[in-house]
């Protein structure tokens, strides 16, 4: 028996690559703004009942479609499908919008033979507005043919500010079995760990239950979702969803222990490129950079250090200008939380120390511009006040993401 | 006997105004940008030794000069001069930094007749350059000759990205005497409640202890300068100064609750009017919001409400762009930390409730623009959790903003 499950990566594809999951997507016209040809309402349909398991906002404003998933997932019963739109978030839109969210699995299970608590329910786009029922209805109805063969449509159909769809897999064997993993998602703005207005689907034909299911979406949206930040804010709808239909066969994974770390294995490497890539793509972003902090006291000071660090404007600023002001990054660090002593933080920028021990290296900064430059940007940092570590995503901030940002709704 | 003292609040007046002060300032070139004619070098000299109170950055990374004058404050002796710097911040420099912060002191003191430790010293500018020393002695001496008789140079020497000099000033009268209290301030970036990249000095005439003092300090900044956010990120070198040198004459005003309360009143009215316009002028800021917050279970829940308002990159670029998005008030309430029932709180923007108990009013979306468009927007946030009430004053978030940072050292 193998003691570990090798994870293969796969390019480009999304939630249709596991066994026994079908897509559809339609173009409605939630945003109003006159695109009616944009993809704006996606369904992610099993053909065989699914274990599910969801990570949601932590922000105490949660919209009615993360409200109405969070019960429905409580009542642990198998899940047939998940219903989104894009361009309205059903958020802060008051009883009307749970009486929305409601209609929506409502519509979606009829046209898919489901009943309404079978099928899970998320929304995202402008806060405030009352949802055009009609045209989501229609839209719901129309995207239940489930023609998107790839999954690709679904990818787009759910994309706010994104600039590209975002799809990611994964495969992996136990016992002779081939397994695969697949996942979509949206992100671009209003994007902070515990978490961001992101959007998260994947997808599993390996056989297990609920509640393995939710142990290992936890641990992965801890290490992957919940380490990027674009601007510091949450949004009331974020959701990582992950469904496992069984598809592929074999025995449950519940009592096989290496069989559940290949699952979470291949969970962990989708939810990983799919943060990836929503930090490359966040809202204006030119280029990303990845904070690995070291030598912390204790896991929550690395996590806090990386993350205030990765979600400073004056960092953020400064990656944009690729000017080597690394200064920034230790205030960021001095006012993080982390216990933190100035003569013991070594921080090094694209390889190259700058600050050690209280005060600079002297490290070449042309180089550290030259690093600065790349679509990826590392950043390293030692506290010197223990073993623990953590990492952070962000990118930088432009004059692109304040145009984005100041007439959203308008 | 009053039994309160009438604050009359004075105009373009700065640290001069109050007796037996004087300024001087110097263009010393510490930039190094050339620019060799800006003033970057200001003394403010006592002509009686003053009692002094300070409130300092809480970053857990202090530039020297930080240090210095906070062990300066803790002998209680009398102060007879501030050295300020501007164009580098004299942090993150190491042993060096400390021993060119004692220098800037005794070289001040020197040219004063004072002994170092009646001095004290601020930088601000780019961190983790080392000072160039030459210049700033070379500028201190030139600015002890005090020929800036109004005050008007040592607010503009302070300056960093501040496109005007802050000054404000504030009298009254106790017992048929009349005192003043005057202050300069410069802010721009780096600024966020607990503190800013912020430095402040005021002076009064009134004879006070330098406990009383203290008392007086840290009530009227935690109300002001305290409640100023411009991107969150903090600064090693924030530091707000309060002299009394007692020029104006009168008995002590220690054991004189009404003098007390009367000073009180002229310190919080001079901390506010600088406050408000470090907001007003903040970095690319084109206009400035005032975030109100009542109903709050508990006035810290208030605090950090207002400041999470106003702190959000997502509210700042919506007011850039005269956009009504309430939503992103509310889902920074969300996540703010305070206590927070969406079905019981009520957001008003321009004089406009647009959100109240769980779900949008119907107000009109075109006045909120037009509220938006002006130079200060107010927004009033009431909780419904109970009794406590705060406020935060934030800017908008603007391309400038970026632009600026994208390149502040190079």
């Amino acid at each position: 028996m193998a003691v570990s499950v090798e994870v293969e990566r796969l390019d480009r594809v999304g939630v249709c690559a596991p066994l026994g999951f079908r897509t559809g997507a339609a173009a409605a016209g939630v945003r109003g703004d006159g695109d009616e040809q944009r993809l704006d309402v996606a369904l992610i349909y099993s053909e065989a009942p699914a274990s599910a398991a969801g990570v949601f906002t932590r922000n105490a404003v949660k919209a009615a479609p993360v409200v109405i998933s969070q019960l429905t997932l409580r009542r642990g019963t198998p899940i047939g499908a998940v219903v989104v739109n894009a361009g309205n978030a059903n958020a802060c839109t008051g009883a009307q919008g749970f009486r929305d969210a409601l209609l929506m699995c409502a519509t979606a299970g009829d046209a898919l033979g489901l009943d309404p608590w079978q099928v899970l329910v998320c929304s995202t786009g402008v806060i405030g507005r009352p949802m055009p029922m009609a045209r989501v209805v229609g839209g719901i109805t129309q995207a239940a043919a489930l023609a998107d063969s790839t999954g690709n449509d679904a990818a787009r159909a759910i994309m706010t500010t994104d600039t590209r769809p975002k799809l990611a897999g994964a495969g992996f064997e136990v016992a002779g079995v081939r397994y695969s993993v697949g996942g979509i998602a949206k992100g671009a703005g209003m994007i902070h760990p515990d978490m961001a207005t992101l959007l998260a689907f994947m997808t599993t034909d390996a056989p297990v239950s609920a509640a393995a299911l939710h142990t290992i979406l936890t641990g992965a949206s801890d290490e992957t979702f919940n380490c990027v930040t674009v601007d510091g804010d949450t949004s009331p709808n974020d959701a990582v969803l992950l469904l496992a239909n069984g598809a592929a066969g074999g025995p449950s994974f519940d009592d096989d222990p290496v069989a559940l770390a290949g699952l979470d294995a291949a969970v962990c490497a989708v939810s990983e490129s799919l943060a990836e890539q929503l930090v490359a793509d966040a809202e204006g972003a030119e280029r990303y950079f990845r904070v690995d902090v070291t030598g912390a006291a204790e896991r929550d000071h690395a996590r806090v250090a990386a993350r205030t660090v990765a979600a400073s404007p004056l960092v953020k600023s400064a990656v944009h200008g690729a000017d080597p002001n690394w200064g920034r990054i230790v205030a960021a660090l001095g006012r993080s939380g982390a216990t933190f002593a100035l003569d013991r933080c070594r921080i090094t920028i694209g390889g190259v120390t700058v600050f050690d021990r209280g005060a600079p290296t002297g490290g070449d900064l042309e180089t550290v511009r030259a690093a600065l430059r790349r679509p990826r940007v590392d950043v390293a940092v030692d506290l010197g006040a223990g073993d623990a570590h953590g990492h952070a995503w962000g990118c930088d901030l432009t004059p692109e993401y304040v145009h984005i940002n100041a007439d959203y709704t308008t």
